[in-house]
């Protein structure tokens, strides 16, 4: 029952285009896109849950961290289940904080908070969840990245376009903070 | 800034009572319960996310499946990051499909779906997210099972009292289907 269907996200794909239908996606076989150094795996979208949730994985290679960023109505799921990232967020009263997660470790941050993460592993994964009342998000790695039917990190990193970062962000609720700083201790 | 807070669930928890704050959990370190011979780790619930995701894992010993049962209005994932889980689950066609899934590996059951799962290897987990649009239901294992401060699996099987089954089920989207047979190949 892992079969392949054509939907409005990939030609070929292991998740169902209608709603309603269980189904069984094997490790590394979800929807799959590169974005920077990363690679990200959607196993359900919010078309599988009417809107609540989705959930998708992570893999990176250690390195840079990534820009800070927010989401205005999305709450996100940090879930280590190899490596280990070191997860930066901001509550909403500007204190920062940061922990190094290993597997089997959780980050929780919530809409409007400030956040960041720093892969400093090789082959770490992060589970993730993001999701709000407003919907999820899972189809903005894939719109600000690109899709692929590899099954590895890309062999260079993809950098977007320079005028997608004036579209797509927003449509996911995604706010790039360029000047953002963490003064956490490092 | 793995702080422990008093909350309407746990005398002592790392997930704050209140929402918008982020927060980090330790592996292991979630609100824990007993039910039957596994162990369920709430990591994030309704409170946090406006009701629309929780995020929690089980930890099973190999063992018999579970009683067949369904969600009317709650989907729920199924992601294996260790040991081994045969889900099995019936289409609402009346289909009927099974898969081991191995570390890695994912499984879509939709609302009204019946499904059940047996672990086929001691030191399994899964990581579950349920919800809906009418809600989440990780405070059903506790509710139905027994809250525990203790991070194994319980030492001895927790059975619900018999009038527990009657009430908590319901109020948790949980319908059992006692005359529910798998028809799939074993």
């Amino acid at each position: 029952m892992t079969i392949e269907y054509a939907t409005r996200h990939r030609r070929a794909s292991h998740i169902p285009p209608e709603p309603g239908k269980p189904y069984f996606v094997e490790k590394g076989e979800g929807d799959r896109a590169h974005l920077f150094g990363d690679l990200f795996t959607v196993y359900a979208g919010g078309e599988q849950t009417e809107n609540t949730f989705n959930f998708f994985t992570c893999d990176g290679a250690k390195g840079d961290i990534i820009p800070a960023h927010l989401h205005p109505d999305t709450y996100e799921v940090f879930y280590i289940t190899e490596g280990a990232v070191r997860l930066f967020v901001e509550d909403q009263e500007g204190g920062q904080h940061e922990k190094l997660l290993s597997p089997g470790d959780f980050g929780f941050v919530p809409k409007n908070c400030p956040h960041a993460y720093r892969i400093e592993r090789h082959h770490s994964r992060i589970v993730g969840v993001a999701a709000g009342p407003g919907g999820t998000f899972e189809r903005f790695f894939e719109n600000l990245g690109t899709p692929t039917e590899e099954f590895g990190l890309p062999r260079e990193p993809y950098v977007p376009a320079p005028h997608t970062f004036g579209t797509v962000p927003q449509e996911y609720d995604v706010r790039f903070m360029p000047d953002h700083v963490w003064r956490t201790g490092e």
